[in-house]
């Protein structure tokens, strides 16, 4: 006999999954419960058609109840929300938000994908009707009404993740005043402190006034606007105000059905997606997932993962053994003209769970540098210091930091090591790489700590003092008027080093640096060959100027 | 004590073993012995300065002599030309060019890179002072030199390699009428024909007059320019014109010193890139390396490989365990205002060798497409179809082509199957990519093909005709108006298809096709989960379409 699936949520996994049903099962009846009036929309479009980038809204609709019906056949209830799940019965309770008419309907399986909620923190003065938080269409439609309607001159974005700095980046090319209030000491928590310095820049370069290590205490609706209240004291006074503090897994439907809800605040599920109740499977941002590196439960709301998720829910639930990989966590924002991405742990994490690892930096251009266009791209890689095995990547840059972090995905994905990076064999042409690609010069620079052949010091040890170490500046003395110097820094230029040997000490360790690393580790081959105890900063000068900048 | 090493030509490859040597030992002795003036420059740059895209000459001089002694304490000796080795006194003898004087130079270590010279074909009249080869510094020189001063109105290029096109681009750029005249049916030879029919029509809409399946008898030097015959009996005329028919290893010196030469040409190495003669390394295009796909002896001569190669020749040298992983042959090329790339083998080498392999097509946005600036991406996948190892990739498009064939010569190099693309997690923003990207959807069509999921037909078997299948065409009326379509079929819009299935067949084969491939293989899920025998055509209309202009 025919199956009876139900899905609860109409978008990116639970769309997706009902797709594929479809796909599989010719007869199976599928029925997809919306709360809402749209299904199978682009989220993570939403702050685009804000900002005007994109600008037809049905852009946004990728199918409608009607298109989606017609290529599979499934029985759409829009402004339908699920109350309850019976899990003995199997069986749902189903409220039609129009007419408030309430049913039962019946499954076999139940795959569930309600998303996740914007996390509203407990701030006195919310709700009112100048803050929004930003979801889907509705809500969209309704920050767009307002901005159209009341002209705000202001607003103040709360929080700086994903949603945070795409609406900021929506509200300036709105032409509004916009700030951005951030509680951590940096924007874009998948990334560590110090590469989110450029981001910070970039914000600031475009108007928006960035403050980081706020946090919002209350909030008073007046005639004027919204008066804010920082915990600092200090107080501020803006049109419209937009939560954007993260999400929390959905798990309104998890206590009706006796789903188990896991350490991070999702609903857990196997690798099949299953939930541990029989025939019910959940998948997207409600759930819990495993992270790649650290296989500790983890909160992933992203849109790659949902969408395959509910294809795998589909596929076991039609008789077809399919597992989840795990998340690793590959993740991309737009800051103006930067990207910032990052895949597997970050240095946060590793250091959180005391894990071993290393981490090196390099700068280098998207492009041949002789080539018109080059854009410098900063890297970070972090890795086992023996087995070289890649633990994570970030990137920062104006163009080609998809392309690195994707290759790193996939690297880690394959198990890989720095080694393997050394050997990558990229495109290379001078408008799109470069004979040595940054991964390639990421992993000769990983490999060669590794060997032993490149002793490094990491820019943070350094910006409280270099204690006792020499501090040698190879770069040249136009670059150092230029760009600045670490304090006490003595500067002979690499193309003079060799002959100003006798200049150094032996009995002091010299910590030699130029402005990425490259020049410092030519250098650090020369010292170290002649006898002396030589460190090289990694990254360079340029890091080092990030790691200063942390929480600026 | 310390060890002496010679070098025998002074760009990519070695300048980079020199590099190394000197990073790895500060009191070795190396001499580098380079012919011309000009060492380390960018020669992948020369087309971009002949084209006016990259402005400054001295852009592509990445080190001259001054600036790398001074920094690795280097004996560069310029125009000196190696005229023998003698590897049982373990010398060279050498020709200072301008003063014609000789000698020897001993050494403990002997790389070679002496690169690889422009083939230049048997054709009557040629050499003459209006043709040209691109290989170096002068070579370009000379080019521009008679650009200015002769104003040419017109140019050939014969050979559509990566030489050519980047050459017959970079003359349109200069405003010279351009034709390009190739042997093959296609340019770009690491691609398949198919995959060549967008590029050959981006050279003609750039006003470059292609002509495939030809090539020149003889060359008759005119007052008013050369006279071209070609092989169908047809003149042509130009005022200048550039042999860009590839490159064959230079072995000039592996003769005298005893070197073994491969069955392709060039020197034979181990995975140490040692010669079987002691204490001879060579590297570059030079040399023969082992494809990475099938093992095979092959010729890539590209800048990626001559790097890496002369790095691992000097870590053997200086007691380093180092191998090279052999060559996958990831190459791009920009063409106007398209990339081609390409990585593993493609299906003219598997064939070729009677490998075992399948093959689909997938076309899609290298973004959200419904994010602005959205533009395809025609991608190929040759895997085997058990395992679903990935074999080869080859992709076109206007952006994120990069992006794709390194991902790709990433999951090669990894071994990764079709499954693993699936899988593979990547970056995901609008701006970006797709939840679903080029990457995921290649995988999962080739992975439902290995799973039978999905019963395809190649555009290739259509071209002459259906035999006796039923052709689908499941696309909007609109589309076929618009785009034509294939002869015989019947259209019945995928929307409408569920209620239309009594219209159709049960005991004919049904081939349906939509634009792309997706929506066919909705309708072949739907169609054959009723009962009939369908296939579906990968690609679509679209690859139908390439497949059709093969040639032209
Ligand atoms: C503004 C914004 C930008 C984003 N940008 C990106 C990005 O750039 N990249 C990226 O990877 N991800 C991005 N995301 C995240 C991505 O959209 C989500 O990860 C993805 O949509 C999760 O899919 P899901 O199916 O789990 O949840 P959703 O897509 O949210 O779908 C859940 C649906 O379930 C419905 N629902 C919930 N409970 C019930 C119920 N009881 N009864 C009936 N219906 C119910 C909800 O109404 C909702 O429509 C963005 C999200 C937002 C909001
Ligand atoms: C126009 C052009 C565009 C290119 N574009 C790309 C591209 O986009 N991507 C890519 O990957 N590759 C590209 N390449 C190929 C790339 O440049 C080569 O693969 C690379 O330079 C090979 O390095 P090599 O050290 O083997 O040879 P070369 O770089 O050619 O160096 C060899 C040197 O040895 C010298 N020499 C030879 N014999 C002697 C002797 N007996 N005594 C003294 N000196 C000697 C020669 O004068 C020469 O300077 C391009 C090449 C050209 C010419
Ligand atoms: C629109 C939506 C329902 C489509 O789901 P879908 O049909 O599974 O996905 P796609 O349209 O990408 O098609 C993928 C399927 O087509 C197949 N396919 C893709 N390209 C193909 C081609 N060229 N030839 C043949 N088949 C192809 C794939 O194999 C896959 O089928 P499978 O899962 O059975 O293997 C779903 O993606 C959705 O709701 N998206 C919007 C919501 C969302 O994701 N939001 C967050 C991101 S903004
Ligand atoms: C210029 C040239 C001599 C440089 O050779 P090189 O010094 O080996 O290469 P790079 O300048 O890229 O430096 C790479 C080295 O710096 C190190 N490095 C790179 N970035 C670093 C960083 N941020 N921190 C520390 N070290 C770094 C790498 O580990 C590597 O050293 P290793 O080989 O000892 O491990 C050589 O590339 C060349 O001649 N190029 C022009 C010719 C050519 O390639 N033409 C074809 C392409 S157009």
């Amino acid at each position: 006999m025919a199956r009876k699936l139900i899905i609860i949520g109409g978008v990116a996994g639970g769309a997706s999954a009902a797709a594929r049903a479809r796909r599989l099962s010719e007869d199976a009846e599928i029925i997809i419960f919306e709360r809402d009036r749209f299904i199978s929309f682009a989220n993570c479009g939403l702050p685009y058609h804000i900002g005007g980038e994109i600008k037809e809204r049905e852009a946004l609709l990728v199918q409608t109840p009607e298109s989606m019906n017609a290529r599979f056949n499934l029985d759409i209830r829009i402004q339908t929300e699920i109350l309850a799940i019976d899990p003995v019965n199997k069986s749902v309770l189903a409220r039609e938000l129009n007419s408030g008419r309430e049913y039962h309907e019946s499954y076999d399986d139940l795959i569930l994908s309600p998303g996740a909620r914007p996390f509203v923190p407990p701030i006195p003065g919310i709700p009112n009707d100048k803050t929004f938080t930003l979801r889907n269409i509705p809500d969209m439609d309704r920050i767009i009404r307002t901005i159209q309607t009341d002209a705000p001159k202001s607003a103040i974005v709360i929080g700086g993740g994903f949603i945070g700095v795409e609406m900021a980046e929506a509200l300036v090319q709105q032409n509004i005043e916009t700030s951005l209030i951030e509680l951590s000491n940096q924007i874009m928590a998948p990334v560590d402190p110090e590469m989110a310095v450029p981001l910070h820049e970039e914000l600031r370069r475009h108007g928006v006034r960035l403050m980081l290590g706020q946090s919002v205490e209350s909030i008073d609706t007046q005639d004027n606007g919204l008066h804010l209240t920082l915990q600092n004291g200090n107080t501020l006074t803006t049109d419209m105000l937009i939560l954007a503090i993260g999400v929390k897994p959905d798990t309104t439907l998890a206590g009706s059905a006796g789903l188990q809800i896991g350490p991070r605040g999702g609903i857990l599920v196997n690798d099949r997606m299953e939930t541990p109740v029989p025939h019910i499977y959940a998948v997207g941002d409600a759930i819990e997932v495993k992270d790649f590196i650290s296989q500790e439960p983890a909160l992933v709301p992203l849109a790659g993962p949902a969408n395959r998720q509910g294809r795998i829910a589909a596929d076991n639930i039609f008789g077809r053994q399919s597992l989840y990989g795990n998340t690793q966590g590959t993740a991309i924002c737009k800051v103006f003209n930067y990207a910032v991405a990052a895949t597997g742990s970050n240095e946060k994490a590793l250091r959180r769970r005391g894990a071993r690892y290393e981490k090196i930096y390099v700068h280098g251009a998207d492009h041949a540098s002789y080539y018109p266009g080059a854009k410098n791209i900063t890297f970070k890689l972090l890795f086992d210091p023996e087995s070289g095995r890649i633990l994570g990547a970030q990137a920062v840059g104006e163009k080609g930091v998809d392309k690195r972090i994707d290759i790193m995905a996939t690297m880690i994905r394959a198990g890989m090591t720095v080694f393997d990076m050394e050997e990558a064999e990229l495109c290379y042409a001078p408008p799109f790489g470069s004979a040595k690609d940054v991964i390639n010069q990421a992993g000769f620079v990983a490999s060669n700590v590794i060997r032993g052949d490149h002793l490094i010091c990491q820019p943070g040890e350094l910006t409280n003092g270099a204690e006792d170490m020499l501090i040698l500046d190879v770069r040249n003395a136009d670059e150092v008027s230029a760009c600045g110097e670490i304090e006490h820094a003595v500067n002979i230029p690499l193309p003079a080093l060799r002959r100003s040997l006798d200049q150094l000490p032996k009995d002091r360790t010299i910590l030699v640096y130029c402005a990425v690393g490259l020049r410092g580790y030519v250098a650090y081959r020369m010292l170290s060959q002649h006898g002396f105890k030589v460190k090289n900063l990694t990254g360079g000068y340029r890091s080092y100027q990030m790691f200063k900048n942390i929480g600026r």
